[in-house]
């Protein structure tokens, strides 16, 4: 019989970060892992290597007029670093009041067992069931999942059948109130340096001469949004596409609360683009944010210099039909454009992903020519989840950037049916990082009946 | 025999950073070696505790009739960060090309060494002359002086025979053209904080909700320049006075030149407020300067954060009869005012420093009460600087700061002979800084002349 906590403990025990070369025992662990497990399901193994950390694909193919579905899911984790402010081995996993604690539990190990554990006590259960799956297991999705988009181009031909993803790699707000995100923000990365004088200057005998290149980047950085958040790079909002009243019905349902999350962020007050509540901003509207700022000196105590450069990293997150690269062009050209004299500017591009949306089927704006098995999918997650957490989900989008999810349906021409198994107390890239059993268990029931349900459609 | 540049080099090997805590070894060892360098001279040293960091005095009684020259020093240093960019070690004084590269090389060390040495060449060679002299080189110049001024008012009666100051701690435009500095400009610093959320928060989840506190920083800091590089707080420019037309004339006798300026500085455009040439901005004009900028993620890559907190230092330069602490306030206040809601702001005053101006003698504006021995004291350095360098000197104002030059005149009512012995070149507060060694030895030759005549001037 399959235990998806001892699975699970004995996955999590591998240290598999993907960022860090040290780690690379623990990626070979639990790719390892993950070859077994499959394997032992009676499923087809292949390891594709890639120039950094392998993906591991895993194939049962059952019956092929059944519908094939796609379970994507990563095995590599963040950093555990603080280590101190844990309160066990981040690798080395304990349950305590019905939480598993381990690195990785909730992102991705965790959810993502959800899913294997279906498949495999459906296939206990009924060895002989045409079932169709294939499971997509890569190394890298915690930075930025480099080698996974030309794999896809690279194998088209392999997904040409696949009818739907599934995956469980997004939030819900609760243990009862389960949301099916049907939205993903984009990104757009860029670094921005200011160069003034050659080199930091006695700000006494030079102060006054010279552009100062933080006062310049100050300046330019100021300009990018107005006194009501907009952002005011031409072309910025657009790709933007309307908020449907659904979603704003849907998102009132989670009866969020503007004092609560204040006093979550210790703020006084938010800052929501004019005319939207936070909640909406976070999920419909694009943002031009500044990560990070530096220039001169930033110790203790005074240095009087006019700083030879300045730098700040800047990400806009894209929503509906935006084109990263084209908003990622369209602000480095206005801050090229806005740069005053006396200062040279660079603005290097970073990574990109592009937003990602579907509409669930039964909406007034819901894609008329949408695959009746994508349908059927959707159909019963709902029943499905309604049945094991108690409630229906909510179809929500989320502020985060998945952008591989836009990559398969850019590539492959598919859409993701993403369930949210991890709660926001589960402190996802945080120390004591923990994955709530009872959501896990009920995970792998609500998988269950998802996956019995799309193969008996046909 | 003495031999300064011996000693300028055991002088320079001790880290004596006066800003950063680390630094107290260096320091110390600064402090002891010219404790040792003043004894061997003969002088009576004493070593002054304060809050911070020990004023050494070294004191030549001689004839109480003669006149008592104060010289003025000092042995801290600022921080030689960035290491990375130094050629050699910053503390591992070599000589190449004629110039002794090492931070502090220009700043103090080396032009307070013309007038050590000047004095112990002159001793060796007449060791019963009868000079009168006071020897006081503090350790917290490049951190506003704090201890000094209650030292000068808490022992007043110490200095009530001393006649005027001589130093060198300002800027000569060549080493041809010696320029005896006749003001200065004040100085007020100021630290800003800007705190958002209470922690950094992952900018897909939250970006959109909350007032990103480095965009309000940059927007606080460009609303306080105009387009013409005018200072936009109420009353910033109180107290500036008028530049005559002597000065003006003096100023033009250093041929300086525009585009020679914006190559030695690297830069493309040179950005003076408008009206004003860049060589008067740095003297006649008040500036706020931002020396410094922080706040998120800065490293490597990119790290998609909404920040907690960012940070700003600014220092202003004063000019004429500015008050270092209201133009200070105004500042304060104007940065509190700007705060958006959404963030919380704190700003911190730092040091500050007044303006200091003299008028030397035979100018229309001269003071007809100016002491006979000071009047000799700029007519000997006048006449000692032309047969050492070869050109009398120019009687020009400078951009730097060196508060206590002002405190010197509101505790003691005495004036200061500003002899500059470093160049642009030096590379003052910048990576690579050196000292010129032609220039220091006919700066001792110069000092040497100009003891001797106040001395024999009686």
């Amino acid at each position: 019989m399959f235990d998806p906590v001892e699975k699970l403990k004995e996955h999590l025990r591998f240290p598999s970060v993907s960022t860090d070369s040290k780690f690379k025992e623990g990626m070979d662990g639990s790719r390892r892992f993950l070859e077994g497990l499959f394997t032992d399901m009676g499923l087809g193994v292949e390891v594709v290597n890639t120039p950094m950390h392998p993906i591991v694909l895993a194939r049962r193919e059952g019956n092929s007029e059944w519908p094939h579905v796609l379970v994507y899911g990563h095995y590599d984790v963040q950093p555990a670093d603080p280590l101190g402010e844990w309160q066990s081995d981040p690798f080395d996993p304990v349950v305590k009041d019905g939480r598993l604690f381990a690195r990785g539990a909730a992102d991705n190990k965790g959810p993502q067992m959800a899913h294997i554990a279906a498949v495999a006590q459906v296939l206990e259960e009924n060895p002989e069931l045409p079932l169709r799956i294939t499971f997509l297991i890569e190394g890298e999705e915690e930075i930025g999942s480099p080698s996974l988009k030309p794999f896809l181009e690279s194998r088209k031909e392999s997904f040409a059948d696949v009818d739907l993803v599934l995956l469980s790699d997004t939030l819900s707000p609760t243990e009862e109130q389960i949301v099916v995100t049907v939205g993903l923000r984009g990104i757009a990365v860029l670094d921005v340096e200011v160069k003034g004088p050659n080199v930091d200057l006695h700000s006494g005998l030079h102060g006054g001469a010279v552009y100062n290149p933080v006062q310049a980047l100050c300046e330019i950085c100021a300009s990018l949004h107005d006194g009501n958040n907009r952002v005011t790079v031409d072309g910025f909002y657009e790709g933007v596409t309307d908020v449907e009243d659904w979603e704003r019905e849907e998102l009132a349902k989670l009866e969020a609360d503007e004092k609560a999350y204040k006093e979550m962020l210790g703020v006084d007050e938010l800052h929501p683009l004019e005319g939207y509540t936070p909640f909406e901003a976070t999920r419909y509207l694009p943002t031009l944010e500044f990560n990070g700022i530096g220039g001169g000196y930033q110790g203790e105590g005074s240095k009087t210099i006019v700083p030879a450069k300045a730098m700040t990293k800047i990400s806009c997150r894209l929503v509906g039909n935006q084109d990263p690269k084209a908003i990622g062009d369209r602000v480095r050209q206005a801050i090229l454009d806005r740069a005053p004299s006396g200062v040279s500017i660079s603005v290097k591009m970073g990574h990109e992903g592009a937003p990602y949306l579907v509409t669930p089927p039964g909406r007034p704006n819901s894609p008329a020519d949408m695959p009746d098995r994508l349908v059927h999918a959707f159909e019963t997650t709902t029943k499905a989840i309604g049945e094991t957490f108690g409630r229906p989900p909510l179809f929500l989008r989320e502020g985060g950037s998945i952008p591989i999810i836009a990559d398969f349906k850019s590539i492959l021409g598919l859409d993701s049916v993403m369930i949210g198994l991890f709660l926001p107390e589960d402190k996802l890239h945080a120390p004591n990082e923990s994955m709530n059993l009872d959501v896990l268990n009920r995970g792998i029931e609500a998988s269950k009946r998802i996956l019995l349900s799309i193969a008996q459609h046909g």
